[in-house]
């Protein structure tokens, strides 16, 4: 089960974002990681390629439990995993904890073996290491029809903790994000993963949700994740993006949809890329849950456009310091 | 903040529709405007205007609270508002209430000073006056990619009553509907907004819910949106869509969607035409939530297609009466 | 009322998969209708005959009602009907019970009379025969524009029974699928109708869900139907599909979402096919509802791809055991 074929491992994108002029290779990147330099457009390459990784699925001090990509790193939501539609991924889940557990993709070709479902006797046994192998595809034709590839905006999770579907380990916080991309598909500056999982994002609730940040005019991506029990609206605020594969349009008639606020349920996964604070300019811009009572329950976290120097807007600070303290200080002050 | 461009104002269709052959300027109507004249098709013009209007938010004598065009005629859902894309929208909204309100927009640009967001500082104290600015942008290049502009059928709602992200005042009623209107794009004969709040239609349940009238052959605009805090599917009868940005086809291959059922979750909106009664004739059809619970307690509504010439077609009087006493007298006659 | 034009009857597909080279007839099946030989890709014709079919609504022993195609066959969910864009199709309903029911459709065209619901008078009476006659349309223009046609996956229902919205006879059983295909539109080698409906699976929880069975490599689709007070996501493992009316792509161009999870709230429908195992292998692969404790209590099932000479894969029995006993049997043997 360990076999491990002589490819190159996933790696940072901040490692490897100076290796190609255009083309980069594909990354997994933390979803807080430290900003990239900016250059030329870059695009996703050609895929093909088998891809290596250890993952690393870990009891926390609180309770939860997630993934990681070292000993000790785990986070919530896990590493976000990018690559290249054609691309094979063997990821090694190590299991570290005294809980059966596993990690199940969408969007993504595999056996049975790999489905990381108890009922295909695919998952982990405490402290056990398993191997699961991804493979995508591009899109292909049968019956003289265009059958889709993997390409998209998908997500990985755990399927056996706790119960026969994950909920403990869904729960618990052993999710995290899944990229494939489209040679020629538009590579981001920032990427950011919000999960709604049940009444909070990213397992945090006011005012411990993610705050993002990015610079005014930078090119930011969100991944979208619904888990967990309830139905959910993903919203942002002064910012919107077409609700197809890739957030953008083809040309000035492509029929998609526009919006700024969506289904985020169970299972779901979308994902866009913004340009922070087009035409809006910089500020603490709010993401929440659009369900009235889940906003007012915690489900909110702030985007930050900073200056396009890096530094604070003027006012945002405050911004932020009255987010932080809304749920506890009503507001009384009198303002402009 | 009060300093006014001097632009034109919003007026209500009826009044400008006479003024331009195939294309008419931007108007603000509510949702029961009167009906206006069919002629040849109509199209939405090239925005870039900035456009001035003054709100006022109202506390009605039933507890609700509502925004309207002038004092006094406050309704729920709001006004209609509607600009060509590229237009810029002042809003100067004048708080009579004792609270503390704002009006804040889906799928427009705006500064944080306008974004309608208490962290942001930006609402109205009690009987306070302010301007809100909301622009709009068409579909732009960036990174040799399309970004979406803001053409789409959206809305807009209170984010301050009652709670920072404004749960009071979109139960109590502050709440409209907000289109763009890309050039080109085919103007309706009648216009109906149908806000899904909570277990109600536009804040009211059955037999209170609006009947909505047309005749046969008119070209029909639905706006839909979704409020409150569970999710909702709205049904039309004998009538579909196109699931995209206009309800409509490019052509016989467009791959979009057709339904008669969507999602109207919170914070969701979309909207399409139809031509009323085409190919199944006038009569009392239902809208109505197919969430079985919710259409039994009260989320349902007629719309009425008369006779091209405007009168009753036959049992449809019969049709509305058997609709309006369903929740309290079961049907027992006998029919053909 | 019960005047029938001389037109032909709907006959089930595999009857008539052998009378056409290339376009086969229209059929009506049931959900779990015996393997189709595979030829040469098969596709829809053109649509514009008159199609009559009798449909009798009957009480199951268990408190259930159903339609059938025959008295005493009635299934959960019916009849799958079949049409090509441009057919009518006109229906005799028998009601063999002592209760009002009707039969509702989506997606396409009918006079009020046949609407369905009790406002329009438009239902069967205890043992009443009646009626009801649904026509279908091509996209057609109107104002220089497109208007969606009735090609598309939808589905039928009571409207009647127990309420004016048909909530009991939803909640017992009385529901199908509708597919209106466009001419030159693929047709599969296997179809599936998968209703969630409250917190079952075509009325059944594991482990009495449906199992789907097909060959590797075999064309299946798959129609799946919302019902019931509760939102939903169908997920389908190993397999995934493009989010638009046929669910392939127009090209590797086409923006189209590709999804393996989606929204199954009530009254909503999407179709879509895929091969068998595509790059993934046989065995027995999950569907269910991503939300978690609906998954966990029940409602999931298998789709139990076969080796390509029909013969069980390795291993796929025991899954399915295992399976069927997630629920009583909490796994406990080591593992591979």
């Amino acid at each position: 089960m360990h076999e491990r074929p002589p490819a190159g491992r996933l790696s940072r994108r901040s490692i490897l974002a100076g290796a190609a002029a255009g083309v980069v290779a594909p990354i997994a990147v933390s979803a807080l990681a430290p900003p990239v330099a900016s250059a030329a457009p870059r695009v996703a390459g050609v895929g093909g390629t088998t891809r290596q990784i250890t993952i690393y699925a870990e009891a926390l001090p609180n309770g939860e439990v997630a993934y990681g990509l070292n000993p000790g790193q785990a986070t919530i939501p896990g590493p976000l995993l990018e690559i290249w539609e054609g691309d094979t991924l063997e990821i090694e889940l190590v299991n570290t904890t005294d809980q059966r557990l596993s990690i199940h993709p969408h969007g993504v070709n595999y056996d049975v073996v790999s489905d990381g479902s108890p009922h295909n006797d695919s998952y982990n046994e405490p402290y056990e290491t398993r191997t699961y192998i991804w493979r995508s595809q591009t899109a292909y034709q049968a019956d003289g029809r265009w059958m889709p590839g993997s390409a998209g905006y998908w997500h990985y999770h755990d399927h056996a903790l706790g119960t026969d579907h994950g909920t403990g380990g869904v729960t618990k916080g052993l999710y995290g994000g899944l990229i494939v991309r489209r040679a020629g598909d538009l590579l981001p500056d920032k990427q950011f993963t919000v999960v709604f999982n049940d009444m909070a994002i990213n397992n945090r609730m006011v005012p411990d949700t993610p705050m993002f940040e990015a610079r005014q005019g930078e090119r930011v991506e969100f991944l979208c994740v619904g888990h967990g029990n309830n139905p959910h609206t993903f919203h942002l605020h002064a910012h919107r993006w077409a609700d197809n594969r890739t957030g953008m349009l083809q040309g000035p008639d492509d029929p998609s949809h526009v919006v700024d606020n969506k289904n985020l349920d169970p299972g779901n996964s979308f994902g866009f890329q913004v340009i922070a604070g087009q035409e809006v300019g910089p500020g603490a811009w709010m993401y929440h849950c659009h369900v009235q009572f889940h906003a007012d329950g915690g489900m909110a976290g702030l985007f930050l456009v900073r200056n396009p120097d890096g530094s604070m807007p003027p006012g945002a600070q405050e911004a932020i310091d009255r987010f932080n303290n809304h749920q506890h200080h009503p507001h009384t002050g009198a303002h402009g």
